[in-house]
């Protein structure tokens, strides 16, 4: 923690309702979660920011290895002439790549490209591994960087190099790769929902928005507080595409050499930006307990020839520490109200404040990071000894309430639009996820989208009953999600 | 795993003791740790391979959490003219650096180096988090990969791109940081000879081994079966020659601007590379338990119209599973004889056997990879019942022994020479750890290496009683370990 007791001055972040963007940017920074780099594009993820990634890591890999994958690690660099095998995704990607030209002082007789995505080299050794249909499914993940040139920067949202998480799968029937392609868009799912407090929808993309080489793409996405949808992670079938481009083929039970069927899924820092933007207040951020790198910070309250609290702070938080808690005991050298704010900026799910009338009498006041400053549910005083049989439902109901809050709000913001004028309000107003009846043309997302900005999120089936597009008019296919987005 | 039973031969690998090299080669690949990739100098990491990597990491992370330090994340790509600001450093890396000039389609105003380590931009951040006295220490490591020009290729031992942990701190004091840069140093003698098994000395480089940039670099040395010395991870006191060049100052108690003192430390998956040699043998590999991804593979004993050993089989390995064991059963339809070949190859320390006959009985046959077959204890008949009670201590004694025999080689092949005909002749030989005094001239280091591919591993103080260099006869200052090295 930088953020010393030099900055006397609890650090001040724009009202969140007035302008989210700026709140957002304020909120990261000022947290520290990131710092802006020299390098344009790219911001370093502190400390405070990188022990959300830790957790973010840890309930991810459990439920990718519940379900029956490895972790495995492939070069960083593409030689450019693998990159062009598959041309849609050549495509789509060639625009955004960094080049390394030179190696030392010799210039390379060929470019390597600095990994935008995987698919490529991953392909290209499940070509060298896989033979017969024995070798498959193939089920690895790889923790990585990748790199998308990029000029604008954003943390979490926008940055030219960010931390990942890609999946790639191989399989011998297209009806196995597409149930694990759909397993995992659950496993995003479950995660955003049920460990980042983040309602989603989870479901197919549109045409346009698939991803460069793939089938079938799916995603979440969530819904922020200005209306902006944030698509949190993928999932996507790739059919054969990739294995015909790289050559992943096998024998089968038959005997027939068939191309293998790929799928890729990632999650990126992204999702701690949807987390950060879903949660916070004016105050900072409020961190779900389940991701919070501390769950619970301790403030000794200390007056002139009495410091006691701050033992039976640390008593209370060893206690807890070895019961499996993640605590912090807050002894700098400043005043409380202080370091309270600085705890709320910084979104410590419950704060345990102990003075010397506590001390006295045993007790600890409890308060909620969640709740508002006046809500008579914000505090409570417990004795010291209750602490590790109160956190847990305490924490638990934080989780929940952190939840139920944004899934109202997904909830209200979730709208039918009825006719072709509203709709084209309701998007160009980021009412929400705009619910409507659509023709799935891709020239009528493409006016929406030059119109509004807005464009499918995620499509379902028809609604029961509808006939006609709400935008264009055209006899309905699906009904889609439509809203701008990040 | 993709070593599916389409090989119905055994992998043969050719024996350790004749060519090490092309043992060590054929044991990684064959082991399906690693693969080549069609990224000159780049190694895949397989799901194998990865296993070991992911037990390093919780072992070592979980001792740098406990020594204060948290994680944090900086940028993969640094603009020349920043990597230009240390001249030692520059120098020392500069012709291994790969260079990205291209974003996109747009040709870059100023190159970007690919990081081959991050000494640089971490010192620029801190320079701009560092105010106070109060801001220090900065304990911060980092997991990443980093990337060296480099055209051979070895796994784990040489390649372009690796993956490693740097930590890089900063301090009000250069004997803070030199403590710090001691602490790592026991940090990792400590995973090296307790988690991977492989014994090192510890101690100081001679100036010509340093970092560059460095005050002093210490690091761990280990001893290969070939008589090579392998520098397994090193830690840097870089007193204030960093905080100059990136100009990390801050005010210090008595209100002066002062230049912080610095320290980075690292260990990278060279680390595995010297467990796999020092460990293995003309079987494959032999994993010490506490790295071992798999501690305790089942294979099940089918008869014809009996496979009551598989259900036998998974019943204990679930038990083992939920008491925390890694464990797996081999069910693949191929011969006991060439799984027990398989999983001896990829260095599982314990097998159990379970057969029609042991299913009747209620026991299993323990066989510990670390013995030579028909080594009397190489098996053990015990009861499914006891299977939870005998494996802890079973895996701590083949822990222990690798060890042993380890610790056993290291000590024979540290040798004193007494002169320097003997002295050289060892050098060239590769008779070990070449103990003698010496002047500590660089010159002198030099025309060893000239002569005999040797060179200073690690110094330390000099031996009561010598007086002069053995390897030149100038007056001696220090004892130093000489061996040719990887």
């Amino acid at each position: 923690m930088s953020a010393g007791p030099q900055n006397a001055v609890v650090k001040e972040i724009p009202p969140k309702a007035a302008d989210l963007s700026a709140w957002y940017t304020a909120a990261c920074l000022k947290a520290e979660l990131v710092s802006y780099s020299p390098v344009r594009g790219c911001v370093v993820l502190r400390p405070a920011g990188f022990g959300l990634w830790e957790n973010l890591q840890r309930e991810l890999d459990a439920r990718f290895k519940a379900t029956g994958h490895e972790n495995a690690y492939f070069p960083l660099l593409i030689p450019e002439s693998l990159l062009m095998k598959e041309a849609e995704h050549v495509e789509g990607f060639a625009p955004e790549v960094a080049w390394v030209t030179h190696g030392g002082q010799e210039e390379l007789t060929e470019r390597l490209a600095i990994r935008p995505t995987s698919e490529v080299i991953i392909g290209t050794m499940y070509a060298q591994w896989v033979q017969s249909y024995r070798d498959l499914p193939i089920l690895i993940n790889q923790w990585a960087n990748v790199l998308r040139w990029e000029k604008a920067t954003r943390p979490f949202l926008r940055t030219m190099e960010f931390l990942w998480q890609e999946g790639h799968t191989a399989h011998a029937s297209a009806e196995e790769a597409r149930e694990e392609t759909l397993r995992m868009l659950d496993v995003y799912r479950d995660f955003a929902e049920n460990v980042a407090a983040v309602p989603v929808y989870a479901g197919v993309k549109s045409a346009s928005e698939r991803f460069p080489g793939a089938v079938e793409t799916f995603a979440i996405e969530a819904l922020m507080p200005d209306g902006k949808a944030l698509q949190s992670a993928t999932s996507h079938d790739l059919g054969q595409n990739f294995a015909r481009a790289y050559d992943i083929t096998f024998a089968d039970v038959d005997q027939q050499i068939k191309h293998a069927y790929t799928t890729s899924w990632g999650m990126s820092w992204r999702m701690l930006g949807a987390m950060i933007m879903t949660h916070g207040d004016d105050r900072g951020l409020r961190i779900p307990p389940k991701m919070a790198p501390i769950e619970v910070v301790f403030v000794p309250i200390v007056r002139t020839n009495d410091d006691r609290a701050i033992a039976a702070c640390r008593e209370a938080a060893d206690t807890l520490k070895a019961a499996g808690f993640r605590v912090r005991v807050d002894v700098r050298d400043e005043q409380p109200g202080w370091k309270y704010s600085e705890w709320d900026l910084r979104g410590v799910p419950v704060r345990v404040e102990i003075g010397p009338r506590d001390v006295d009498a045993g007790t600890a006041v409890l308060v909620r990071r969640d709740r508002a400053k006046g809500d008579p549910q914000q505090k409570q005083s417990v004795s010291v000894e209750a602490l590790q049989r109160v956190l847990p439902a305490l924490l638990d109901d934080i989780q929940r309430s952190l939840y139920a809050q944004a899934k109202q709000f997904l909830d209200e913001r979730t709208i039918a639009a009825s006719d072709r004028v509203s709709f084209y309000e309701m998007c160009k107003n980021r009412a929400g996820m705009i619910d409507v009846p659509w023709c799935a043309r891709p020239e009528c997302e493409a006016h929406v989208k030059e119109e509004t900005g807005a464009t499918t999120r995620l499509l379902r089936d028809l609604a029961a009953g509808a006939t006609a597009c709400i935008p264009c008019g055209e006899p309905a296919k699906v009904n889609a999600y439509f809203a701008q987005s990040y």
